[in-house]
C-alpha cells in the first residue's frame, strides 16, 4: 500500500463509484453525503467482513468481496421486506494491498450497487493490520410491509428461498479440495456460493407483501437462524427434515468429503437465502409468485409451534431436538 | 473473548442502548433497524477506528474510546451544517478483550448519543485480530442549509471554531510523557482533548444559517483540511499564523517536548474543530452566536484568494508557502 495517499485512494474511489445516481445529492469525497429524504419508513443496517475470519485474501477474488460486501448488508434489508438505496464502505488496508487490488474490490462494490439499485455515497480507509470492509446500507421499506422476527405465529408455516448449504460447502472446498473438486462444475457451483452470493431483495418484498409474519436472511444456518425468528416471537418451530431444500452440488462434494449434505444446510451460514413464516394459506401463491416473477423457489420446510423450542422431524414422525448447530463468531 | 456468544453480547449491546428513542421505530437485534422516515434531505457518513492505527488500547479507557467513535462522524454531520438522528456501530473484538470492556465501550456510545440527541440502532460484532470501531452515522439537514466543501469564494473569510492543536499534543503527551507530565493540569487538558472531543453540531447549523460558503471538520489539521476546502472550491487561501488560535495547553507543554505550538495548531489532527469560509460581512453576527449560544470562540484566521495555493502570512507581512503538513494515515 506503499505508493499512493489517502486523498489519492479517496479519489480513485470517487472515480469508480461516482456519478450521478437517483437521491444522491452529494456522493463520496466530502465530510458526508446528502441524500433526497425518503417517502418511507428507514430500513439501517451494518456488516463487518475480516480477513482471517470471514475470508481468506488468497482464496477470494477481490471483486467478488467486494459485490459480497454489500450483498451481506441488502440481505438484512431483503429480510425486513425493504429496498436498499445508499450504502457507507469503511476500508481497513494493510501496507501490502495494492491499489490494483482496492481497483477491483471497489469494482464489485459498483457492480453490486448496481445489481441492487443502490448507490455508493461515502465511507472511510485507514491503515490496518488486516483487511477489514465494513459496510453500512441504508434503505426502505412501506410501514405496513416491514416484516420483522418477531410476528411468527403458532400455525405458521415456515418457508426458505433457494437451496442451502452451498456456501459452507465452498467454504470448506475452498479450505481442503484438491484440483480436481475445485474445478469440477459441482465445485464451481460450491465456490461461486460463498464468493458470489445473491441478496433476495425482489423475493423479500414478494413475501412482506404476501403477509410473511416473520422473516430472517439465513446467515448462520438454517437452525440458528430460525431460532433467533423463534426466541423474538416466543414460539416454537418443527423442521421436516426431508423437506429441507439441499443445494444439489453438496451430494458429489458430501460423498468426496464425507459430510452429510443435510448437516450443511441445517447449519451451515452465508446462504443469504430468506426464511419466513407464512400463514398457510398464503404459502401456494407466495411460491408462485417467487417462481413466475424471480424463478426463485420457495419451499415450505416445517410449522411454528406455540411450544418453545425446535424440533427436528424425520421421515417416519419421529423427533429429536434440533440444536442450533450454526455458526458462531465468538463460540469457536 | 472467552466466555460469552456473539448472540450474548448483542443482547449486552441491546440492553445498554435499549429503550424508547425518538423516531426508532425497531431497535438493535433484528436483521436491519427501523426509523420514521426524514422530513429533511439525509446525511450520511462513516469512520473507522482502528487499534494500532487510531488508538492504542492501553492509553485510551474504553468509554472514552466510544465515545470518540460516534463523536467523529457527529463532527462529520456538523460540518454540512446537520444534525444527527442514528446510529450503527460495527465491532471487531480480539479474543482477549472482556465482555466488562465492552460494556465500557458501549457505555460511552449511549453518553455520546445521548450527548447529541442520536440513537444508536444496529451494527454488527465479529471475532478480529485487533480492535475495530466501525461506526456510520445518518443525520439530516435543511436543504437549502446544507454547506459542502465547494463553495468558498474569494473575498470570504476563513474562520475557525474553538482552539487547535491540543489532540496531537495529547496524543504525543500519552506516547511520551511522564507522570508529571501527564497529571498536570495543562497535561490533563491536552489527553482530554485527545480522548473525548466534542462535535460541534450546533456551531455548525450556525455557521450554516450565518451564510458559510464551505465547511469541513478539522480532523487532519487545519492545513490540510483547509486545502481539501480550496481543493473542492477550486480556491487558494492566506492564513495569517499570528490569528490561528493555539490551544494554551500547548504553551507549557511545547516548552517540555521542544515543540512549536503554532505547528500542532496548523498540522495536528483530531481536535474536530470546524473550519468554515463566511463572507466578510457575517462573521461578526456569527462570532456573536457562537459565543452566546455555546460559549465558543470563532476566530478569523485568513482569507480565500482566486490563485490556487495556500499560502501562510508572518506578522511582518511576508508570505510563504502553507504546507498540508497533516496527518494521512497512508503516507506515513
Amino acid at each position: 500500500m506503499t505508493g499512493f495517499t489517502e486523498d489519492e485512494l479517496v479519489q480513485a474511489v470517487r472515480t469508480i463509484l461516482g456519478g450521478a445516481a437517483p437521491g444522491v445529492l452529494l456522493g463520496p469525497g466530502d465530510d458526508a453525503a446528502l441524500v433526497e429524504p425518503g417517502a418511507h419508513v428507514g430500513v439501517l443496517t451494518a456488516d463487518l467482513l475480516i480477513e482471517g475470519v470471514h475470508f481468506e485474501r488468497a482464496s477470494i477474488a477481490a471483486r467478488d468481496l467486494g459485490h459480497k460486501s454489500l450483498t451481506v448488508n441488502v440481505s438484512d434489508v431483503a429480510a425486513m421486506g425493504g429496498s436498499p438505496r445508499y450504502g457507507l464502505v469503511s476500508l481497513g488496508v494493510p501496507p501490502d494491498v495494492e491499489l490494483s487490488w482496492l481497483v477491483e474490490l471497489f469494482g464489485g462494490i459498483r457492480d453490486a450497487a448496481q445489481d441492487y439499485g443502490m448507490s455508493v455515497v461515502g465511507g472511510d480507509t485507514s491503515r490496518a493490520e488486516c483487511i477489514v470492509v465494513s459496510v453500512a446500507v441504508t434503505g426502505e421499506v412501506a410501514a405496513a410491509g416491514a416484516v420483522t422476527r418477531a410476528g411468527a405465529r403458532p400455525g405458521d408455516r415456515v418457508v426458505v428461498t433457494g437451496a442451502l448449504g452451498a456456501a459452507a460447502g465452498g467454504v470448506r472446498l475452498a479450505r481442503e479440495g484438491d484440483r480436481a473438486a475445485l474445478t469440477s462444475d459441482w465445485g464451481r457451483a460450491l465456490i461461486a456460493a460463498a464468493d458470489r452470493p445473491s441478496a433476495r431483495v425482489g423475493e423479500g418484498q414478494t413475501l412482506a407483501g404476501a403477509g410473511a409474519s416473520a422473516m430472517i436472511d439465513i446467515s448462520d444456518g438454517l437452525a440458528r437462524d430460525l431460532g433467533r425468528v423463534c426466541a423474538e416471537s416466543h414460539v416454537g418451530a418443527a423442521v421436516r427434515l426431508a423437506d429441507v431444500p439441499v443445494a444439489e452440488a453438496l451430494r458429489p462434494f458430501g460423498a468426496a468429503f464425507g459430510v452429510e449434505p443435510l448437516q450443511l444446510a441445517l447449519g451451515g451460514g452465508e446462504d443469504y437465502e430468506l426464511l419466513a413464516c407464512l400463514p398457510p394459506e398464503r404459502v401456494e401463491d407466495a411460491r408462485a409468485a417467487l417462481r413466475e416473477r424471480f424463478d426463485t423457489a420457495l419451499t415450505d420446510v416445517g410449522a411454528v409451534r406455540a411450544s418453545p423450542g425446535m424440533v427436528a422431524v424425520a421421515a417416519d414422525g419421529s423427533e429429536r431436538p434440533l440444536e442450533p448447530s450454526g455458526w458462531d463468531h465468538f463460540a469457536a
